[in-house]
């Protein structure tokens, strides 16, 4: 596979992360990271699917409006690395929208089943200033 | 070379790197890193080689003491990831140590030259709770 079709993959795989967190669709996401994905956030030790996956629970009732903006993506072989910047609106029922936003990287793994999924990614969204 | 041996190179330049955080030596940090570097932290639009020059430039009076616990490394071909944690305390000219600390992520490049530098870096570190 060229280096331009993997691109192309992993573009798609952002979008379609971006897609699912804003529809709450945790099955969706659970399949776009590979069972050992780590997770980095600030003042947060690392975590992983199963903590993602009650993190995603606990903000059942936040309505989640993101965007990315793709900075950067490198391939090379069955890895890359991609830098985003992310900006995501958080509306809790009877609340103002709290805006977050910053830059991430991620580390991403093909797997044996030719699919490209989050393995590792360090996140510094945080709240934007008033 | 063997991914050993990569593995033992890129435990040596962390090691390097604290070294010369902790003595300031502005000159074997810009080794450490490629010229297109990118700096990522919290709060702050991704920097380069120029920004981190200058930041350590005006922390000329502060003294540093860090230190790193290394999570993870992998290496695939000339790339490699690495994760972990750091702790700095960070004492300015008359005043209390302040200590700050996080996971961070770097992505690490093999060039021509045949040595490893930090090609990109997400710093999560944080000012620690009192």
């Amino acid at each position: 596979m060229s280096a331009g079709e993997d691109e192309r993959q992993i573009r798609k795989l952002i979008e379609s992360w971006i897609a699912a967190s804003n529809a709450r669709d945790l099955p969706a996401l659970m399949d776009m990271m590979t069972d050992d994905v780590v997770f980095m956030t600030p003042g947060r030790a690392p975590f992983g699917k199963a903590e993602f996956a009650a993190d995603v629970g606990r903000m059942k009732s936040v309505a989640i409006d993101a965007g990315v903006e793709v900075q950067e993506i490198e391939v090379f072989g069955p890895r890359a690395y991609i830098r985003n910047h992310i900006r995501v609106e958080l509306t809790s029922p009877g609340q103002a929208p709290k805006r977050v936003s910053g830059y991430a990287m991620s580390v991403l793994r093909k797997e044996a089943d030719g699919r490209w999924r989050i393995a590792r990614d360090a996140n510094l969204v945080m709240p934007e200033q008033a």
